[in-house]
C-alpha cells in the first residue's frame, strides 16, 4: 500500500493556471496522490474536468459540503488527508473554516481570507484542532530565499537595520486608461476584489516575505497608495513604509501599472554585516554582500548551503528550477509535517503568515485612509 | 474513461535523479498516467519503488522482455503506448530495438546507442514501423529554444553565416587529477564510459542544438580533444571546427574540466541580417540582435512569439520556468504525435537526431585520431 | 591663438578626487585651458600642487578674493572665463557669490549652498548677470541618462504615472557603530557635514535626476529619515514619498548604511505607454519597456539615439566610457552655453537645479522632523 | 619647472578617435605635456590642428624626419622624451625605427608592424638603445584584466588546463554582402589592409590578453579562417585552435561578421583549482570561480586587490571606469618607466608583446594556407 498522502482539491479546474501549479507541485516529489475533489461548481464540468486529467470520478463531489459529508464517512486510512483550497477569495474562509472543524489538514491559496477578524477566526479553530494549515506564499518556497532565511538568523549580515522589498507588475495598465476597460478586471471592482486589488494581491507577497526572511515583525507602518484615476476604486500602486523599530527601517514598494514591467518581485535586506539580495525573476541568484569583500552570487545544488536551502534543490548546479518547483517544495514542506517527519522552520507559510497577511492588508488601507499616518500591527 | 496516455518506464528508479525528471514531466500537461515499467533490474528493489511512487504492481515487470510480453497480451486499448528508456547507455539499443519491433512508441534518452551502426539499425526499423521515437535532448524543450528555431526559419536573421556554441561544465575537474580519483567516475572508465566521454555525453548536445535550430546540417568538423593527463583515456575537453559550407563556418566547444562552470551552454548564431543568442543557465531570455537597431530580449510568454514557442510557456511573463518544464515540452510534443494532434516541427527530438548524434561522436574521433583533419559527415 | 577656454580652479588640490574628475573632464573635449587657480588655502601646497600638474604659477592666487582682483586687471581676452569651484561645501556660497557679482561663468559642485536662502540669493544674482552656472550633478552627463530624458520628452513612454529611484551606498556603515568611529566622518559631524548627511549627499543626485528626465516637478514630499543610533545627529538612511499630483506618485530611496552597496543608483520611470529604466554602475545600458512588446537595451553610439545623447558618446558601440565622461560631458556643454554655440536643453545642470536641491534638503528635513508629514515645494 | 614627461604624438589629428584617447589617457595622471608632434600629412591641417587642441605651434612639425631633427638640437631637459606614434599601420615600422636609433622612447599602436620581420627589426633597435617601448594593446590597462593577471600568478586559479578567448565584433557585416560596398572598407583592401583583416585587427587582441594574464606563450596553433564570399581577399572571421602543451589547449575566436555584436571581447581561463572570466564590453567585473564555493564577482576600487590592479583605479567602488581610463593606466606605467619609478611587470605592454602579436598573425594564416594544419611559434 503506498504511503502517498492522499490529496483533495477545491476550485483549479477548468483552465485554471493555478490548479496546474498545484497538481504539477504535488507530484513533484512522489509524496502526493490525487484522490478526488470539487474542481467546478458546475457538476458537469466538475466530472469532466476531473476526466481530464485522469482521475476517476467517485470521490469528485458536486460541493465542498459534501466532500466532506463523505469522506468522513471512509476510514481514517483512506480519507482525504489534506484538502488544497484554490477557489476564489471569498470562499477561502467558509471552506477552511469547515474543513478545519472536521479535523482535515488544509494547503489554502493567498489571500487567506477577506477580512482580519475571518483569519483570527481560522486561527483560533486551527489552535484547537492541532491540524496542519499552510498559506501558499509560493515565492517562499525558493530555496535561495530559503538559503536567506538562514543566512539571516546565522547571523551572516548581523542585525538587520534596513529592508527594501519591491513587487512591480505591469498587466493592470492596459487597462487603467479607460474606464470600461477596467471593468473586464474583476479585481478592480470593490465587489469582487475585496479590500484591496495591488495590495492584497502582491503586497502582500512582499509583507509575508520580509517577516519570512528576517524572522521580525513590522511594527508600524504609513502607506500610500495610488488609484491613477479619480473614477477608480481600487488601489493598483502602493508604497508602505516600515518599522521594525525606530532604528530599523525600510519601503515595500507594490505596483500594478509598473507599465510592462512582468513579476519584478525584489527583496534586499541591509545588516550590519552585510546585505542579502534576491529576485523573483532570476530566483537562482542570491547576491551576498559584506564589508570589504568581493560580492558573493550563491547558486542552488552545492553542499554550502545550509541543509533548508539544500533540501529544496532538486538537480544539480546550473541545471534552472523556477516556480512550480518553488511551489513543489511548499508541498514537500506540508508533507512532512502531515507525516510528522523531521521538517524545517519555515518549509511551508503557514497560518500565522496568513493572518498577518490580513492584518496588514487592512492597516495599509487605515494608514491611506487617514492621510498617509503611521499605524500600529 | 480518461484519455490519458498509458506510459511504461525502464530504468529511472532508486534515486536516480533523471527518473523524476521524466516523471515530473510526464505529469505537466496532463497528459500521461504511468501504468507500470521495470524500474530497477532487483525485483524487489523494482516492487518497492514502484510503490514508493504510488503505483499499483500488476503492472511493474521484472524485466523489459516480460514487459513487452505481459503487455502484448492486453487489448491495445488498456496496453501501454509508450515506453521510456532511461536505463544506462549500453541498454538503450536492445530496448529501443525490441520495444520498436513490437510496435511501441518510445522514448529514449541520450545518446541513443553505443554506436552508429546501432543507431541506424533503429533507424531502419522505425521507419518501417511508422511509430513515434523520440531522443531526449532536453534542452530543445525550452519555450526561447523554441522561438530561435521558428525566428531562424522565417528569416528573422538572415542567412546564417557563422555559429558559435559552448558546453562548459566542471565537474569531473575535481577528479581528474588523481588516477585513483578518476576510477570513481564511470564515464572516464572506457569499458563503461563507450567511446567518448566529454563529446558523447555534453558535445551532441551542442551538435543537436546547432542543427536543430538552425535546420542546417554540419557537412564538416575537424576536432581537437584534451585529455588532461596522458594515462587518462577518455576525452575531457574538446574544440570542434564546423563547416555548413565553405562560407559558413562555426565552432563547438565542450568541456567538462572548465573548473566550477556549472551547466554553462550557450548558443551564438549570426546571420547576415542579425543575430540570435541563448543560454542554459537563463533559459528565459532569448537576445535579438539586429543592425542598428536596439538590442532586444524575449522573455516567454507573450503573444509576439511564434506558436510553436508560445505552446512551450504555462506561465505568465515574469514567472520563471526551468528544466523540468523544458522535458514536460518534450512529453507534450510527443504526446500529440501519438494522438495524431496538430503538432509543429520539433515539438520533440527524434530519431533522426538521434543518429546524427552517434554519427557527430563517431566523427570526432576520427578527426582527432587522424591528427586534427577535417573529416565528412 | 587657440579658442580654448581659459578656465581656474578653486580648490580640488592635492589627493583631491574630484580635483582629478573635473581636470581629466575639462581636457576631453579639448575645450578648455586650465590657466590657474587657488587649489589650497596653504600657499606653499597650492603652488606646489601647480607645479604637479604642470601649470605655470604665474596665475596660482593664494585666495579666492586675490584671483577675482588679479584676473580683473586683465583684459577680457585673456582673463579666466569660467571657475570651477571645488572647495569644501560652506565655501560654495561666497565663492560663487562672489565670482558671480563680478561676471565670472561658475562650473560648481553640488550641494551648491549650504541653505536654500543662500540658493536663491545666487540664483538672483546670476540673472542679473547672465551669465553661465553650472551645478555638477554628474549623472546627467551620462549618455544614456540623456537619452532617456530626449526620449520621455519625445513622448516615448506617454505620461508619467509613476516613478522610483534608488540610491543605496553603504561607506557609512563601518563607522556607524562605534561612536568614536563616527566622529572620524566629517559628514556625520552637524558642524561639517551641514544640515544633513544622506540626503544632501546622495539623496538631491535623485531628485535632481527625477526633475532632470521627467521634465516635472515634485509637488510634494513626506519622508522617514534614520539615524540609526539616537545619539547620532546625522541622518543616514532615508525614503521620501514623492507626489507630482494626485495620481503621479514615487518614492526616493537613499541611503549610506546599505551595507557594502557601493554606489548604486537606479532610476525607473513608468509611463502609461512603457518604462525606462537606468543604473549608474553599468551606465551604459538603458532599459526600454512597452506594452507587449520585446524589451529592448538600448547602448551608447546609434544613429537611432537622439542628437543628445549622440553628442555625449566619443566611442563607438561597444567601448565603455565611464564617469569622467560623464562628467566631461558637462563641461563640453558649458563650454557651449559660454561659446554661444547650439547647445541642447540639460546639456549641463544649471542654476535651477542647484536651487531645487537646497529645497529639497530642506523639505525633506520639515517633513521629517514634523512627524513624517506631507509638505508642499 | 614641471617634472612632466614632455611628449610628442605622431598622427591623431583630424578627427581621429585614437588620437583623442591618447591625448585623454596622457592626461589623466597629470603625468605628461604633450608639447608637440606631428598630427597631419597636410602642413596647414597640422597647424590649425595644433591650435584646436590648445598647443602652441612652435614644436609642430611638417613630417617626422624633421621632428626628429629639431628636438635633437634641444637640450635633453627640454628634448621630447617620449613620442607616441598613431600613425597608419605602415608607418609603425620606419617612424619607431627612426625613433628609437635616435634614442627616444615610444608608445606604438598595434599592430607593432607589417611583418614579423620588421618587427624583429625593431626589437634589436630597442634591445641596443634600451628606451622604453610600449605597443598600445589597450585592453590590458583595465584593472580587473591587471588583476587576473596577477590572480593567475599568484595561483589563484592552479595550473592553467585551458583557455578561451572571443573577439565578436560586427561592424564589417553591412560591407560584405556586396562587392561595391567592401570597397569602401579600407581594412577589407589587401593593399590597404596588409596581411589580414580580422586576425590582425582583433585576433591578436585575443592573442596578446591569453599570454598577457596567463603569462604562458603559444606553443602551437591551427587556424581556419572565413571569408564570406570567393571574391573577397580578406579573411573576416577566423577560430584558432591554440596549444601551450599537449594537455593545456584552447580556443581563440574573432569575428568581423557576427552581426551586430559590438567589441565583444570575453577571457575565460580555466585553472585545476579553479577559474576567472572577463568582457570588455563590462569590465569592471571579473568572475572568479573555485571548486565548490559560491561565485565571486571581483570589482574594482578595493583593498584586496593586488597593488597592480588598484593602481589602475582612480575612482571609489561603483564609479565605472572605461575605456579610456585603461589607456590612462598604460601611459601612466609608461610613465613610471621612463622616469625609473618602482612599476609592475605588465604596466604597459612592451615589444615583446608587439613582436609575438606579428609573429603569430603570420602563423594563422600560414596554418590556414596550408589547409588548416597545426604550425609551430
Amino acid at each position: 500500500m503506498s504511503n502517498k498522502i492522499r490529496l483533495g482539491i477545491l476550485g483549479g479546474g477548468g483552465d485554471s493556471l493555478i490548479g496546474g501549479v498545484h497538481r504539477i507541485a504535488a507530484n513533484m516529489f512522489d509524496r502526493y496522490q490525487i484522490v478526488g475533489g470539487c474542481f467546478n461548481p458546475n457538476p458537469s464540468e466538475n466530472k469532466s474536468f476531473a476526466e481530464r486529467i485522469g482521475l476517476s470520478t467517485d470521490r469528485v463531489y458536486d460541493s465542498f459540503e459534501l466532500l466532506i459529508e463523505e469522506e468522513l464517512k471512509r476510514p481514517a486510512a483512506e480519507r482525504m488527508e489534506v484538502i488544497s483550497v484554490l477557489t476564489p477569495n471569498f470562499l477561502h474562509f467558509p471552506m477552511a473554516k469547515k474543513l478545519l472543524e472536521n479535523g482535515f489538514n488544509v494547503i489554502c491559496e493567498k489571500p487567506l481570507t477577506t477580512s482580519y477578524a475571518e483569519a483570527l477566526a481560522l486561527e483560533a479553530i486551527q489552535e484547537e484542532k492541532k491540524v496542519v494549515f499552510a498559506v501558499t506564499y509560493t515565492y517562499t518556497g525558493y530555496p535561495m530565499v530559503r538559503q536567506m532565511k538562514q543566512m539571516i538568523a546565522d547571523g551572516a549580515i548581523g542585525e538587520v537595520q534596513k529592508v527594501d522589498l519591491q513587487y512591480y507588475q505591469g498587466w493592470i495598465n492596459p487597462f487603467m486608461h479607460k474606464p470600461e476597460l477596467r471593468k473586464s478586471v474583476w479585481r478592480l471592482d470593490p465587489e469582487k476584489g475585496g479590500l484591496s486589488c495591488c495590495i492584497g494581491d502582491i503586497g502582500t507577497h512582499a509583507f509575508d516575505m520580509v517577516e519570512y526572511v528576517t524572522g521580525m515583525r513590522v511594527k508600524q507602518l504609513l502607506a500610500d497608495l495610488n488609484y491613477r484615476y479619480p473614477d477608480n476604486e481600487m488601489d493598483v500602486d502602493g508604497t508602505i513604509l516600515v518599522r521594525f523599530s525606530d532604528y530599523c527601517k525600510g519601503v515595500l514598494r507594490a505596483s500594478q501599472i509598473a507599465t510592462a514591467e512582468e513579476n519584478n518581485f525584489t527583496v534586499q535586506i541591509y545588516g550590519h554585516k552585510g546585505s542579502l539580495k534576491w529576485g523573483q525573476e532570476n530566483p537562482n541568484y542570491l547576491t551576498y554582500l559584506q564589508e570589504g569583500q568581493p560580492m558573493q552570487v550563491l547558486k542552488p545544488g552545492y553542499d554550502f548551503h545550509s541543509p533548508f536551502a539544500q533540501d529544496a534543490t532538486k538537480l544539480p548546479p546550473g541545471h534552472p528550477e523556477g516556480m512550480y518547483d518553488a511551489m513543489g517544495n511548499i508541498y514537500n514542506g506540508v508533507a512532512k509535517a502531515i507525516r510528522g517527519e523531521d521538517s524545517f522552520h519555515g518549509a511551508y507559510p503557514d497560518m500565522e503568515e496568513g493572518v498577518r497577511g490580513m492584518l496588514f492588508i487592512e492597516k495599509v488601507l487605515e494608514s491611506h485612509k487617514n492621510g498617509n499616518v503611521w499605524v500600529n500591527l
